[in-house]
């Protein structure tokens, strides 16, 4: 049983979905583990992790559009508005979607679904260097 | 230190929650692990896994009607619809409440607490074969 | 490959969020571990584990006004309101934020970035013991 660890940088051009499946999936294959566990997590509280469809486009536009309804930029309910008015909502949208992921590790590779990739979700409109932290361990 | 994997294949009838902790428990104990985590993950991205109370199946129907009332069917805002009113909800349902689930194993059993149950949660309203994986690793 | 697995008891005063990166880091210190994971689980149906911004605690209060908002107490749609009109409201909110949470762990330290703390989020408006297990595994 082996633990092997990697650092991912994605370079966001703002708000949006970013795929880092083929990353995610380069770790498992470095890592020689046959049967695990694959972590990912992101070192932020203003970008997510999400295992998103991944074949039609519209589907991560709609979920944006779902986003930026349920939790509206500028939002008078906010207190907190120090770096603009996507400060407040990229912090909700981070804790409702997530910073952590665990996927299983079956036969040396990552067990998505056929639908399922891994996205790094933006929540700030401007460009931001994002780190996410792969950690694999297993057999 | 070990690894356990093993599948579990739920036949659903159309949008609900399912009970899978007994075969959750069942796995944990067919690994013989002591101490360690148990991941449980679907491979979908219209179904997820959750954490619920077991008790009072009202808990449930309250939650699926707080869901259609939160991401409504055939919402005029969604582009993605090509497999009916119900295919986006079932996408940003699964991501709101997750594909994944950790939960710790103590003593050779699932740490559960007591009024918690692991719940697959089928969003599309057709019934369903969905598959789920179950990793136990630890001591 | 080890795992180390330790009870934090949290004791809380009723709603709100309560900082638990302290003695998340600890078990991780005390487990001896390099490089692995690091899983943190709450045993309830009403209370969640989630990461959030540290610095400002207005990011905290916002959070809380925003799930106020979103899953009101006392909503006429919930027919479960045995416990009271933060019953129901309890349970959907440790859904959405979850019970479980997993960390990296590198360098013998808990992998968290510089803005993230771990919070047990206290979703009924009563005081109550909270148990948590954190599990530590790896090299």
């Amino acid at each position: 049983m082996t633990t092997h660890q990697q650092l991912i940088q994605v370079e966001t051009r703002g708000r949006g979905t970013y795929e880092i499946s083929r990353e995610v999936k380069q770790a498992v294959e470095a890592s020689g583990i046959h049967s695990g566990l694959c972590h990912v997590f992101t070192h932020h509280t203003s970008a997510s992790l999400t295992l998103c469809e991944n074949a039609d486009p519209s589907v991560r536009r709609d979920l944006e559009s779902f986003m930026i309804r349920l939790v509206p930029d500028g939002d008078p309910l906010y207190e907190h508005s120090l770096e603009g008015a996507d400060d407040m909502p990229a912090h909700i949208r981070s804790i409702l979607t997530n910073m952590d992921l665990t996927l299983p590790v079956t036969q040396g590779r990552c067990g998505l679904g056929t639908w399922q990739g891994v996205y790094l979700w933006e929540h700030r409109t401007h460009p931001h260097k994002r780190r996410v932290t792969v950690t694999v361990q297993g057999d």
